[in-house]
């Protein structure tokens, strides 16, 4: 797929990442290139709220067919950080639970096997470079029935900025408070439960600028790039997934793994055979 | 010194831990008991604030010599979720770093060795027992000036509590949100810039309960064991000590670490080779 969207430059292939839309991530994100932070030593994410699982057995309990934080939302934080700090990580050390694994509706041999606690930690540097200068620590926890706390945070040599919710505070070093950068300013649509305020905020921004690019071009056979330049891109989506599953693999070894992307296609049989040997057990 | 402890029980021998009297973490230690939370999941501690360094170089600026966030800040977090959770650490992983070498007023051929960022994480289960159903993450970054956060929660299967600075919230499952469980006193005493409230506030319970403890006896040569019946023992100074030797091991090895609790006697000499040569590489 990163191929083929390589061969066509003319078809718009974005990934459905929102969150670089957010009015709060691109503010922040103009900040940090400011250097409103100075040198960015670490990053903390949290993300806690109910759980993903749907009502009834499905994907979401399913960690093979992409359940769990870590896919959900991990995948979206990953692609965040990459965005914000222009780092990609190099190395990556993670710890995945699965505290429920049976609930009312899942049940007798049926069993969770999708993560609901997900930690993992990134060392991320230039790309290209090895070295990783910058720690980023996520934490996800989807046992928090009640809450929802969206918080992203980054400390550097001269201050720090941090998104929660969608509303972005900073506070330069010297400075006595925390300071409002940017106001949340709500959604006005119609009540959508399911999603929480920054990624519905996201999809909303993402849309719009779609709608944009489409409409920049009379006859809407064409887009114009300007709107969409902060889109996610295929290769950017393969980064992600590589980090995704070198966390999964820390998790199982207890070590660092290296992020290593990919650079030649994959058997797609030999993936299969892994992903069933892997399932057995 | 801990056989010293046992073999004269009369002459009392406790740890300065304070936060252990600090009432938020007496009353989160009294619901976690009662079952608030259900079964204990996750702890998330996070402790965020301006430097640990003195203004001129001195311990505080020398890891082997017991400066740093871990050994200052970290020692007190590793000794409060024993005491919290009843559960003590079987393997551990930590990060440690110093983003700031020099200053104003370290400099030349002078550099920092102590860490400003502690990450680490414990699997935590009852003494005696190897299995860890206990995940617990402790986040200390001390290159925040102007600000001072001490957060402690703990999720389980039914609720969660969350003492923030000297405040305690909880929340169960299924209830729409966070009720204040107990309020902050404050401070009234003179003002002390250098120690953070909950610390404060700790300490002085600490020294109210050593009163009523020496004050319980006409004569003050012997001593009541119920005020300060809370206090860490020397058993949990050593105990606490290994953990911090944990970390910093598994910082340097990149690994999941033991906690192996020293039972026989260490050879003096040997471990002070041991330090100096650790020192020279």
């Amino acid at each position: 797929m990163v191929t083929a969207a390589r061969y066509y430059p003319q078809l718009l292939s974005i990934m459905g990442n929102t969150l670089r839309f957010l009015p709060a991530f691109v503010a922040m994100h103009k900040l940090l290139l400011e250097g409103y932070v100075g040198e960015m030593q670490v990053c903390d994410v949290r993300v806690y709220g109910p759980s993903l699982l749907d009502q009834s057995y499905g994907w979401t309990c399913e960690e093979l067919m992409g359940g769990g934080g870590l896919h959900t939302v991990g995948s979206s934080i990953i692609d965040l950080l990459n965005y914000l700090t222009g780092f990609r990580a190099h190395r990556v050390h993670g710890l995945l639970r699965t505290f429920v694994q049976q609930n009312g509706l899942i049940r007798g041999i049926r069993r969770v096997t999708s993560d609901d606690f997900c930690f993992f930690q990134m060392l991320m540097g230039e790309t290209g470079s090895s070295s990783g200068g910058l720690c980023c620590t996520v934490t996800l926890n989807f046992n928090m029935p009640g809450s929802f706390v969206h918080e992203v945070m980054v400390v550097g040599s001269t201050g720090r900025l941090v998104a929660r919710g969608a509303e972005l505070y900073g506070q330069r070093n010297g400075s006595k408070g925390e300071e409002l950068l940017l106001g949340d300013s709500g959604w006005v649509g119609p009540e959508v439960k399911e999603m929480p305020l920054p990624h519905l905020l996201g999809l909303s921004s993402m849309v719009k600028g779609l709608r944009q690019s489409f409409q920049a071009h009379e006859e809407r056979r064409s887009w114009a790039k300007g709107p969409v330049a902060m889109a996610p891109t295929f290769e950017d989506g393969l980064y992600v997934q590589t980090v995704v599953e070198a966390v999964k693999r820390s998790s199982c070894s207890g070590e660092w793994e290296c992020v290593e992307i990919m650079s030649q296609e994959p058997d797609p049989n030999h993936n299969l055979c892994e992903a069933l040997q892997r399932n057995k057990t």
